[in-house]
């Protein structure tokens, strides 16, 4: 019987399912995609490889395999993988931290970094994790991008001034700018300037221009992000014609012609131990960036993609990158977007731009040869200024200031620390401060709402109360962390009231009683029954109540539990008596 | 103006609420109290410095300064302070990860730690963050504390046999232990196998015993507790009159004699940095373990502890300890609850216990030459034996399998890995597990209960419903670690029902919405439009609407909020004209 396994099999193969009404038109619109989006990743590959501070070439060849394995493996139909700028600024980090100066043992890190980030996602995808990632709150996820886009634009400078600086922090990066200002060269500082102001010009003032001239805003938003290729050209053409890299302009180099190479990653255990928590961050915010765009491009066409599919949609590519001379890849924004507007309709497009980039491999890597590093310096600035973004703090100032402190720690810790400590942190700062605001619930005293069966606040809202009564809305789970909270409140509450005979706990907002709450909530009966007062539960919910049904609480309880905590009013006010 | 600077002091200092009525009759009580106390505490004190590794007179110092601070600072009447066997095993682990070998820079790594932890409890005090204990729930700590007893017990039995054995996990405590077997001393473990046998009968026969011939209950009691001294006595005459010791029974040997010595931590930045997170950990574990003492006698007479100032005192008895030459300290079980039965009414007995401690330092120890390390580790052993106690396994079974699986791993990972991994594996368990549970939620689909205004689960209950309204309870505070669920599960629900105009979320269950839940609403509310589909809410709690006053969702929002569930299904039940 073949067709169960094959079944079991086609849940993790995405390609089955679009791969069987692939048409001719739709080759053509995805052909049409993989050609624009070509022509715009191969100056971006070589920048991120730029950035991650590995030759190249590594660019490209993590622009190949990567793609084709996305077509099988992923579930977005206009994702485009390869190396993003954050990944790559990370990628650079975690390389920092082995303090290796020899290339080939650097380049071995890049390669075996991308493949445990391959591991680590595709394990996390075959055991359905992906909702690890929910983890990352959507501030801190802002702060995080916000601030890893200024470190990467301060990263580049030196290679627009033409200096030597090192360093993973704000601070460490300006400080060892400046030391070395005095090494400015001129003739690079003038290119990257130019280059730099003419890509900003490109992506504001292009646009509008080629649309006065006839051009559909799509093609015309397309026309735009080909602006790099330009200045790619254009500064080659003048460091080969004008010896510029005799005068001190840094260029590129020599880059190897030819297919990617066969690559392994390191088995080292030494340097698996020292990579793996990089290459964990390196997958969470990979996955969390790449997620977020696909989902944003699915919506627009009203598909759905799989969270878990996609970890392994990544983990495929990250492995084939590994083994293909590549570095730790993901789906980058700017690119999906292009590919989206571009007519991309299936994941092919992604397999024919991997064509298409290794033609250009094979072909046109002479070409590169005068690059100037200050030309890739300037694409990245000018691409990585777009995800500075300090609205979100404002936003969340707003909103929250408990989201408004994790997003400004966020940023600064990135910033102050650098990028490893910075989405750490942030993590650790949305739980804390998650977990601080549930040790501390809400808990309102309510009245019945006169002429309904409703009850609100007495402190916002009208309502009928009885001095023998109070009922208490508790608006939390019940758990360890605020289970000893809410004995100190209802201790506290009823202390000296010598009018009061009942306790109601309004359970409506209580989806969760664990071990210790029971604990504490059978010591609250017991305390309150010593001093004449019946503790009374309402509103228990399913799923809640048949726990309790476990314990002994409920045949201890001193009162009753009430369906409604209209019931409870209803038998609590009235006098019955003691015969009924 | 004096007053309220003396008022601001006043908070910090209990002591000046019970002194001014102390009076003769209370200071009868606390010196009845003390006595028995006094020969309770010189075997443990000596027995816990030997646990901890350290000389027997480090174990009476630490019993005379701390008692005499927590006097002064304490709000408990009846606690009592000193050398106990959990806080011992875990001053033994933290020395041992320094791999120290020289006597002196042991006691160093001691009065240091007992200093850095004192300080940890007196800022955590003076911030009111007493509420951080909160998050050891009760099952781990429960599995803490058994899995740490039988570690205590386990590392006693070299004694027991007379042979050298290290380990702080069970595996290798026991190991090591087999590995020495061969070497035991005859002698050592008669004496040792005897004086554990006649401790178990002291605990379990003695008080009936003494019942049966006339005593009181509670005199009873205290007189079955001093059955570890009568050991003591016994032990040391044998060993002295038969000159065991010269038959390889090892003894206590000199203890100095005389006042505690002024001592001073060291003030070494390695040290502490090395100390810092098991100093943190004793903290915890000691606040823990002295809070909850000190609240279950504080609730037999109605009085009540303050957590806060608990930490204060706390913190300033460590402080205590490491200047006269002790180790970390906490509130004792058994101590107090003898110090609580022999009649304590204020913290003046703790006082006076602290004198019978200086007077045995002064007087006593040469006595304590010839007391053979045997009999102090079989004071242990039947102490710790109390605190092992499974039956939180088979309760956290019962009741939830995410509390059981929190209590097994920490009593698994305490046995294998020692007590510090099973401590930080404890919390970080708990909080992993209550947020894995968070980021799925309960969400019930609900409808009208017939004839009330009362809406429940519609798997759960007979209820009303109707084709074009859906109205959903999602039962936990929606953050950012499940806000993408919860828009999954809508979309899910609504994907497919053509019927369907109306969808309510029932947010009575819902205690906050953060700023990633709030952009997750905003997208849901947009894309459920664009489908035709109004998003509605209901009975949003007032500091949930508070916040979402300042947000775009309620403007921008296709639907209405209504106060009640009632109200929503009044109103879109209802076929209203469309000029209304």
């Amino acid at each position: 019987m073949p067709r169960p396994i094959l079944d079991g099999f086609r849940q993790y193969l995405p390609i089955l399912q679009w791969a069987k009404t692939y048409d001719r038109e739709t080759a053509t619109s995805d052909i049409v995609a993989a050609v624009i989006v070509t022509i715009m990743l191969i100056p971006q590959s070589l920048a991120y490889a730029l950035l991650a501070g590995l030759p190249a070439e590594m660019g490209l060849y993590a622009s190949i395999a990567p793609l084709l394995l996305y077509a099988i493996f992923g579930t977005s139909r206009a994702l485009a993988v390869g190396p993003v700028a954050v990944v790559s600024l990370m990628t650079a980090a975690a390389i920092g931290n082995l303090g290796l100066t020899d290339p080939a043992s650097i380049a071995l890190a890049a390669i075996t970094l991308a493949f445990i980030s391959g591991l680590i996602l595709t394990v996390l995808g075959l055991f359905k994790l992906g909702f690890l990632a929910n983890f990352l709150s959507h501030p801190v996820i802002a702060g995080f991008i916000t601030a890893s886009g200024i470190l990467i634009a301060t990263s580049q400078l030196k290679h627009i001034f033409g200096v030597e600086a090192h360093g993973h922090t704000l601070l460490g990066l300006l400080g060892s700018l400046f030391s070395h200002l005095g090494e400015a060269n001129g003739t690079t500082l003038w290119m990257g300037m130019i280059t730099t102001a003419f890509l900003f010009w490109v992506r504001k003032g292009l646009k509008p221009l080629l649309i006065s001239r006839g051009l559909s805003p799509r093609m015309a938003d397309i026309g735009a992000k080909a602006g790099p290729v330009a200045a790619v050209a254009v500064t080659i053409l003048l460091t080969w014609g004008f010896a510029l890299d005799k005068q001190g302009v840094k260029i590129v180099g020599e880059v190897p012609m030819g297919l990617p190479p066969l690559s392994l990653p390191s088995l080292s255990p030494a340097l698996w131990s020292q990579l793996f928590m990089s290459a964990l961050l390196i997958s969470i915010i990979g996955f969390v960036e790449s997620v977020s765009v696909a989902q944003t491009l699915a919506a627009k066409r009203r598909q759905r993609i799989s969270p878990d599919q996609e970890l392994i949609g990544l983990g495929t590519s990250n492995i084939g990158a590994a083994v293909t001379g590549g570095f730790p890849v993901t789906g980058g924004f700017s690119r999906s977007v292009v590919n989206f507007d571009a007519g991309a309709e299936t994941p092919a497009a992604g397999a024919y731009t991997a064509v298409g980039i290794l033609i250009a491999t094979l072909v046109l890597t002479p070409l590169l040869y005068f690059l100037p590093k200050a030309t890739l310096a300037a694409t990245i600035i000018v691409a990585v200024l777009s995800l500075v973004d300090f609205s979100i703090l404002k936003k969340a100032w707003g909103y929250s200031k408990v989201d408004f402190a994790a997003v400004a720690a966020t940023i600064l810790l990135t910033l102050g620390f650098g990028v490893e400590m910075g989405v750490s942190a942030g993590v650790l700062i949305s739980i804390g401060l998650h977990l601080y605001r549930t040790s501390r619930p809400h808990v309102a005293e309510v009245g019945l709402v006169p002429g309904t069966q409703h009850f609100r606040n007495i402190n916002r809202h009208k309502v009928e109360t009885r001095p023998h009564l109070v009922t208490l809305r508790v608006d939390e789970s019940l758990y360890f962390a605020n289970a000893r909270f809410l004995e100190d409140y209802v201790l506290n509450r009823v202390a000296g009231d010598t009018a009061l005979r009942h306790v109601v706990l309004h359970f409506a907002a209580v989806n969760e009683v664990d071990l210790s709450a029971l604990e504490t909530l059978e010591e609250l009966n017991k305390r309150l029954s010593e001093t004449g007062i019946k503790l009374h539960l309402s509103e228990v919910k399913g799923p809640v109540m048949d726990r309790l049904n476990r314990s002994h609480l409920l045949s201890d309880l001193s009162g009753e539990v009430f369906l409604s905590q209209y019931d409870a009013w209803a038998r609590l006010t009235t006098p019955v008596s003691v015969a009924s």
